[in-house]
Formats: C-alpha cells, sequence, structure tokens
C-alpha cells in the first residue's frame, strides 16, 4: 500500500492505493467517529463489495441506488437522506461512498448537506474514480438543466482505492478512467505520458503494479493542483483539459451514449488542435496524443455532429458555468494553459481537424 | 447606520444596521461580483420591498415564493434553480435573500450548493431575522422527516439589517422577534436583559431607535459567539437555550401553529426551571424571565400537551440530531451552560412547574 496526503491544512485527508484495501478495517476505523456508518452503492457493486465493506467499517444502513448517471437525481439523494432519518444517523455519522464516479458525487453531495455536513469517506471501485472523481471534494447531482449543477465541495476524509476491484471493471470502463490517466500527463506531467507509452498495455491487462502507479501518479498530480486551488478559481481548471469540448460531446449525444473519458478523449484531440491552430502546440505533439489515445481504445474523433452544434452546446455549457468563455490549451505535451478570448473561427477549425 | 463585524477571517462580513438602508445602493455594491443578481423573497415582502432593492443591486432575475415555513421545501428550492438557470446566472451571480427566517435559509442554502456554492447577501425584514437567524450562516430546507434536517454553513457576504422595514411587520412576529432578543440577553448577557425591563414597550412601539439597539446587540452576542464556534461544535449551542423545548411545542402543536418565538419564549420558561430544580438557578430569576416575557406579550406556558409527549418528540429531536441528550441550562441570567445526563424526572418537573 502506498498513502498519499491532499494538504488542506486541518482538512488534509489521506489517499491510500493498493490491492486488498477494501476490507482492511485499519484503514477506515480512524474516522469511525463514534457514531453511525451508512454506506451507499448501488446495485453493481453491492453484490461484489458491500459485505467487506460493511464487515470492515460495522455499518448499520446501507443504501443501494441504481447504477448510472441518472441516479444523480434529486429523487435518489431524497432516499438517500430517508434511509439516514429512519436509520437514526445524527450528526456523528460517517457515509461512506463505494462504487465509481456517480456515487461519490451523490453520497458525497448527501453528506456535504445532510445535518448541515457530516464525514464521508470515498472507496472508488472504477478506474475513473480512483483517478479522479474520489479526489478533491467536488460533489454534485444534475439538474434537468444541467450537469453538475448542484453541489459542493466537500472533502472526504480519506480515499482508500483497493486496485483490486478493478478486476470486476468492464474493459470499456477501464478504458474511459485511462482517458483521465493520460488527461492528467498531458496537462501536468510529460514524465507520466513517456511512462503510458511504455505501459498502456499493462494497464488494460489490468496489472495489478502498473494500474497501481497509474492511480498513484494521477493522484499526486490531482491533489498537488487541489491544495493550491481547492474551489478552482485558478490552476484547478487545468485539470478541464479536454473537458469543454467533451461535455458537449456527452450533452450532443445523449448523455450516457459516450462514456465520460471517451468524450474527453475526443475532447482532448479537439483541445490539442485548437492549440495546434492557435501555433501554441507542435503537430507532431497532436499526433502523438492520438497515438497514445488509440493504443488506450478510445476515440480520437468526435461523434457525427455538425461543428456549429458542438459550439452551440459549448457556449450554452460556459454561459451556465462561468459567464465566459476560456478554453484550456496545451503549449506542450505536460503543459497545459488557460486562454480566453479564443474566437470561434479556430474553435471550430479545431473541431473540423480533429475529425481527419 | 452602524456596522459590525463578524470575524471569520477571509470570510468575515459586516452586519448593518438602520432605517432606509434597503434601498442603498452603496451597500451592496461592494458585493457585486460583476455577474448578475437575483433576489429570492415571498409573496408578502415582493409588494413592499422588491422594487427598492431591484433597483439599489441591478437585479436582473427575482424569485417570488409562497409565505410559510412549508416554502422549507425540495419543490421550492428547485423552482429557485430553475429560475437561476433559466436567467443564465453562473457562478458569479450573487443571490439576495429578501423576506425573513424562511427566506434566509431558503435561498442562503440555495446560494451554498448553486453551482457548488456563489455568494449571498441578507436582507431580513422580519425582527426575528434580523437579531437571528441572518446572522452565523445556518442555511436549510426541512425534509418530511425533520426540520432543517438538509443544509449548510454558508456565510453570507454582508447582512443588511433595515429597522424601518419592521413597519410593515405584523405585531404578533414583532413580539416572536422579541423573544429571540430576550434569549440572547438571559443566554449572553444580563445588561441586555436589563435594558429590556426598561425598554421593551418602546420594541412593542416600534421605537426605532430602541429596535435598532436591540437588533445591534443581538448580533454583536451572535457574532461573537460564531466567530469562535462557526459550526456548533461547542460555544454555539448555547444560542440554542429555550431551543430544545420549543422545537417540541413547534412539533407538538403542528408547525405554524405556534410561532418560533412564542415555542421559544414557552421553552425558555421550561429550561429555567429545569435550571432551578437542578439548583442552579435560583427561583426569582425565574419569576424574573416570566415577567419579561409577559411584558413583551409571550406565552410563559407551554400548549395543552402531555410533559410526556413533549419530551417524546424532545427524543426524537436529540437522537435526529446529535444522538445524545444535552440541555441548555441557566447559571444565571445572562449566564447558560450545557450540561448532560439530565434524568427525564427532572425534565418532566421542568415542563409540569412551567405550566403553574
Amino acid at each position: 500500500m502506498e498513502s498519499l496526503s491532499l494538504a488542506l491544512g486541518s482538512r488534509a485527508y489521506p489517499i491510500h492505493i493498493g490491492s486488498g484495501l477494501i476490507s482492511s478495517a485499519e484503514l477506515y476505523a480512524p474516522h469511525l467517529a463514534g457514531g453511525r456508518v451508512a454506506i451507499v452503492t448501488n446495485t453493481v457493486v453491492a453484490p461484489l463489495y458491500l459485505k467487506a465493506v460493511k464487515q470492515a467499517t460495522g455499518a448499520v444502513a446501507e443504501i443501494i441506488v441504481p447504477d448510472g448517471e441518472q441516479t444523480k437525481s434529486w429523487q435518489t439523494l431524497s432516499r438517500v437522506f430517508d434511509a439516514l432519518l429512519e436509520g437514526r444517523c445524527g450528526r456523528d455519522t460517517l457515509i461512506v461512498a463505494l462504487g465509481g464516479g456517480v456515487i461519490g458525487d451523490l453520497a458525497g453531495f448527501a453528506a456535504a448537506v445532510y445535518q448541515r455536513g457530516v464525514p464521508f469517506i470515498q472507496v472508488p471501485t472504477t478506474l475513473l474514480a480512483q483517478v479522479d472523481s474520489s479526489v478533491g471534494g467536488k460533489t454534485a447531482i444534475n439538474h434537468a438543466l444541467g450537469k453538475n449543477m448542484i453541489g459542493a465541495f466537500h472533502q472526504p476524509r480519506a480515499v482508500i482505492s483497493d486496485v483490486a476491484t478493478l478486476d470486476t471493471l468492464p474493459e470499456r470502463e477501464l478504458r474511459s478512467g485511462l482517458a483521465e490517466v493520460i488527461k492528467h500527463g498531458v496537462a501536468l506531467d510529460a514524465a507520466l505520458v513517456e511512462w503510458l507509452e511504455s505501459n498502456v498495455e499493462k494497464i488494460l491487462k489490468k496489472d495489478r503494479a502498473a494500474l497501481a502507479y497509474a492511480v498513484r501518479r494521477s493522484c499526486e498530480l490531482k491533489a498537488r493542483i487541489v491544495a493550491e486551488d481547492e474551489r478552482e478559481s485558478g490552476a484547478r481548471a487545468l485539470l478541464n483539459f479536454g473537458h469543454t469540448f467533451g461535455h458537449a460531446i456527452e450533452a450532443g449525444t445523449g448523455y450516457g451514449t459516450w462514456l465520460h473519458g471517451e468524450a474527453v478523449a475526443a475532447g482532448m484531440v479537439m483541445a490539442a488542435e485548437l492549440s495546434a491552430l492557435m501555433g501554441h502546440l507542435k503537430k507532431t505533439e497532436v499526433a502523438r496524443l492520438r497515438a497514445l489515445l488509440k493504443r488506450a481504445g478510445l476515440p480520437v474523433a468526435g461523434p457525427a455532429l455538425a461543428p456549429e452544434r458542438l459550439m452551440e452546446l459549448m457556449a450554452l455549457d460556459k454561459k451556465a458555468a462561468k459567464g465566459r468563455t476560456r478554453f484550456i490549451v496545451l503549449e506542450a505535451i505536460g503543459r497545459a494553459a488557460l486562454r480566453s478570448g479564443i474566437d470561434d473561427a479556430a474553435v471550430r477549425g479545431a473541431i473540423v481537424a480533429a475529425a481527419q
């Protein structure tokens, strides 16, 4: 097992990475505040890992919700609150989020607002959640008019990433998670990109040492950024490389058609093409990104949607989220930067170039 | 105008108290972050003050919800989110809560979770909100299984308390707010109790100087406590003097039958009787509290409910909220203290004594 720390002063927390951690009672023990433990998980994960986590934590309440993005709704959240209140869970309750990104977002947001905030632990069981969404405290549910529109920054007390749980992860979801590892490298760390270029097949074969390295390095990079910019007023936005295009792909194709990591993969190619068009990035570097994504079995071109439609969706997304237009571009592999005032012609050109 | 500051480091904020402040653009100006302004208010307050606040802030969105406690629901909250998203309100939106405690709780919670948190300003228009609920950052909505069960600690950027708005406040609500002023004195400040004993009639006649003093002194006392214990892990609980009994009265009679301040008034008598029974407080001090409450036109005895029923409701409330039983007792007028392990017989005795 390796352990990192996300340095947030009095709210600092450990990120444990290894094999077989999910049933290690001693990893949960420091965070049991004497109150009840409630596990939130889904119908896919529960038969696999709920029993082990229940035994390790002594949980008295379990809330099993449907699998999938539609679970990030007020209706499901309300079910979580019903169960917590019926289980007489007080302010000293510890919530355990056992599952992928959807469960982490839902259970984390429940913890953020239940009785004005109770502690929670992330136990991610997908590669996407282990390398990205379980770290950093972003929690949310969706609103009919926008994804992740209702949420909170609520840091977990610990993240327990058991790479052995990835044994049961479908291959397509593994590849989707790998997209975020590639994103961490491409945006922040050229050495990680080089490592991936040598080890991508090991990841796809679920080699545990390779998985643990990819998770650890991703968490190190993300933890460093979150520690300096918890609420995304600056550097944290760099973690969204490829995501402006990616969100538009997800929205334009209907959420769930493309997995998040697949949309981010194609979105990264578009963002790289944009960087090249603006003269920040060499074309050979764009080709290098495409090659790595292809080896990872990820899409390098967007869906069959008119560039205008994607641009419309991006404009909507940006207006809702920020009220201004900015993009994350690459200055080199491993070095992302924020740029505003990018004109529509360049964005359109990037979408067209990515489709070639 | 007088201005206090709630000392919370980088999140410190001003509390402005005076007459005619509601239309002072310069009080809002420092908090307009360049984004849109959205006002949340209710059907009673809107015809009176919405226009003035709109002009002073340049608000582009207004959300007018029904009056009353039932407004603190997910349904109404969802309407607020709909309006914010339809109005293209981004992360730099400023929400203005214009109204009483219900509006402050609802709009404050909306601000806490809309796009993971946007700034808000409290513009309280009831005495209860001006002396208590607008200060300190507690926000919440209700759940079918409990009041204020879903919420957040989210501090406003400013509180603008215009005592001239109390001109339109119904007398019964004025008295209800006065109960919280009395609570601040009885729990924390004997000098305030003495001042009230000389000035209670002025408050009831809505003398603006007297109202401004009562608001300012209440806010000073509350701000000091909140600054040292923002999340109620210790001293802040003292502000709940009379509230354990009060909440049971509200629940037992059906929310809205007794106003919050009325229930707190009778609850304070019960808590004072409990303090006397335990030997902490002189009986003459209990009599003094009763006399002041009577002059304020507030109830000094609980509703026609069996003591056992109130105790049952208190046990439920405490279990849901904390998982343990503790009471705030008085050691003297102006000096409250937390006590745990109080036996049921004493609590029952206090309820019976309060009914004499």
